[in-house]
């Protein structure tokens, strides 16, 4: 079964295709961002003003081979594809919690992008902590624990 | 421009069609499920086991018409498409993060599942609140407040 999928805009940002600058995560910038939603789409945009924070979905688009181990930017050892956020995917769809700074017709301003320039989008949900994170306290982050929680406590 | 995805595997639930007690979203679910990958991408799944917590993305098989404005299930007042979680979206691609329970070869178990029985799987994301929820305290949920934080509050 194939499914086709269409891009409903595209993200504008400032880090240009292998940009050593890019950052890795939402989590790790302060970056802002443009979603240009395709104006067909500009009614399903009403309402979202309200929320904070979005979800964004979008095709990495300059994902190269498709490979189920590979290596994460944080790390020098191989990972299950499932076990990274890497976008040479069996499915290259991208996600990213950004803020919602501003609405201006089918221009949303976002802070805290990750993504290249012109990167085409797929979706946007609201981001919702009583859907989203719920109940999640303590999480355990698998190999990342080494790499991220560490730095975190001078270690 | 069209873009093809493939299912890697599907997720088993105790939600069948049409369910009056079908949760709607994960953050209300203790359910059980399991998540089946497809055994040509076992090698993916490599590390995840240290994860709590994972992203489901998956396809909304059972969504009807695509609609830019739909009543959600908590309101009676249509919503932008992207201001809602509905299914009937441009792309029909649903998230999920649920806990990660077990892993048995190419089977997940996780809880907190809220989908349909037999939904098709896209992708497997490691949840890691350093880069997806770093920084984000205090959020603002919209139409969905009213709905949801007051009845928290007894109001």
């Amino acid at each position: 079964m194939d499914i086709l999928i269409k891009p409903i805009g595209f993200i504008e940002s400032p880090f240009e295709k292998k940009d050593e600058d890019m950052p890795i995560q939402p989590g790790f910038s302060d970056a802002f961002g443009t979603v240009i939603v395709n104006s067909e789409y500009l009614e399903g945009l009403s309402e979202l003003d309200g929320f904070s924070h979005i979800i964004l979905l979008y095709w990495f688009d300059q994902a190269t081979e498709e490979k189920l181990k590979f290596q994460p930017y944080l790390d020098d050892v191989p990972k299950g594809i499932f076990a990274i956020r890497h976008p040479n995917r069996p499915n290259r769809i991208g996600l990213s919690i950004v803020q919602l700074v501003k609405i201006d017709g089918n221009k949303l301003l976002v802070k805290g992008i990750d993504v290249f320039n012109n990167t085409p989008l797929l979706d946007i949900k609201p981001f919702v902590p009583e859907f989203d994170i719920h109940g999640i306290e303590d999480t355990q982050i698998g190999w990342l624990a080494d790499k991220l929680r560490k730095k975190e406590n001078g270690g």
